[in-house]
């Protein structure tokens, strides 16, 4: 089996729970997709009474497209269930999110959801985290001064551009700088050192937020609930 | 003596700190006005040749008009001196900026300043923190859901809004909570928390940060250098 097939398995996996009446959060980037694609075929074939909450402009037009309703998550209370992807996830359930430049978007998403499940196929899951460039969200005014001091901190920031070499803007109209770190041995420390310097908005990592993942593996899909 | 005039005092006071060559940062507010005006007159009258780094559109209008040479944040590697007004200050030198809602614009430009001198008149000196309702920084996305939080844990949470009602936007297109809190016995506990919710750019407090302090006083001002 392939990285493809492997990321189709446990999208379908991830949709089977989903239950009717529930308000869904829809990830983003390629396994999330699979993980939508399912969804839609329950709503078209079992008449599935759900409400998407998507986490970028891009799943909310493959959702749309699928015929599942859609709201935004300021239009609704809480989100019932999570199913998103991540770039890297260690031993202890924690993650890098980011790659594709939606983390604050998907953190606001699954911050707000009851249960939170992650798909991935069985390369993304790592000992340590860290060889995944953790992606930092920050204001533009005052970037550099962001990237001298990372640069100080023994860090090798990045600042992610476009095609045209112009830094790339996310959403919410901010940079994205990509941090090597090369090892995270110590993710919290490194997350509350990060969200405590002036101008980042938020890092890529997800701390103790994943309550079941599922790893796509050539055997068949792997279950695990973070029961801690 | 009234306010405007202790005003007037401190700012003039904090001018004379100001050393030929300096990059200087230029606080936001009717007291840092008075510290701009102060300055303006003594690049005019002893040709001190300065860089002024604003910290508003406001600001560095005043100071193109009064002459003042002025560069952007990310145009300078470092600030010598920013002289700001503030809110409320406590004993311990800890304070709250952002009534004027340009919080995040002068944090990105104070912590990036090897000195920082806050000038006040005596009636924002208190004994504890929180009176003055503590302005928050947030994406307008999923921002319901940060008032929902805040309300649950205990606060009185209000998103400001400008003459029509609306929510009104930052320099940075961001939502302010004006959070009422009443009483802020540690103000280091009450940024953690808010620093560490998604969605919270930045918030008021502004902790460890004045190395002088400037006090506005009938009697004359009171210069308190924060030497702990």
């Amino acid at each position: 089996m392939n990285q493809i097939e492997l990321k189709k398995q446990v999208g379908e996996r991830a949709a089977q729970y989903v239950e009717d009446g529930m308000i869904v959060g829809l990830g983003t980037g390629s396994t999330a997709e699979f993980f939508v694609a399912a969804l839609g075929e329950r709503v078209k074939n079992e008449g599935l009474n759900i409400v998407g909450v998507p986490t970028s402009d891009r799943t909310r037009n493959q959702a749309t497209a699928l015929g599942i309703k859609i709201k935004n998550i300021d239009d609704v209370d809480y989100i019932d269930l999570t199913v998103d992807g991540a770039d890297e996830v260690d031993e202890n359930f924690q993650g890098i999110k980011g790659g594709g430049a939606a983390h604050l978007w998907e953190k606001i998403v699954s911050s707000n959801s009851k249960r939170n499940i992650w798909i991935v196929d069985n390369s993304k899951m790592v000992k340590t985290l860290g060889a995944f460039p953790l992606p930092i969200e920050v204001i533009p005014f005052g970037s550099k001064h962001v990237v001298d001091k990372l640069i100080a901190a023994g860090y090798k920031p990045k600042i992610r551009r476009d095609e045209n070499g112009n830094p790339k803007l996310t959403h919410f109209h901010n940079y994205i700088i990509d941090l090597q770190v090369d090892s995270i041995p110590d993710p919290k420390q490194l997350g509350t050192e990060l969200i405590n310097m002036v101008g980042v908005v938020e890092h890529g990592l997800f701390l103790d937020h994943v309550n079941t993942l599922i790893i796509g593996r050539p055997e068949g899909p792997q279950v695990i609930d973070n029961i801690r």
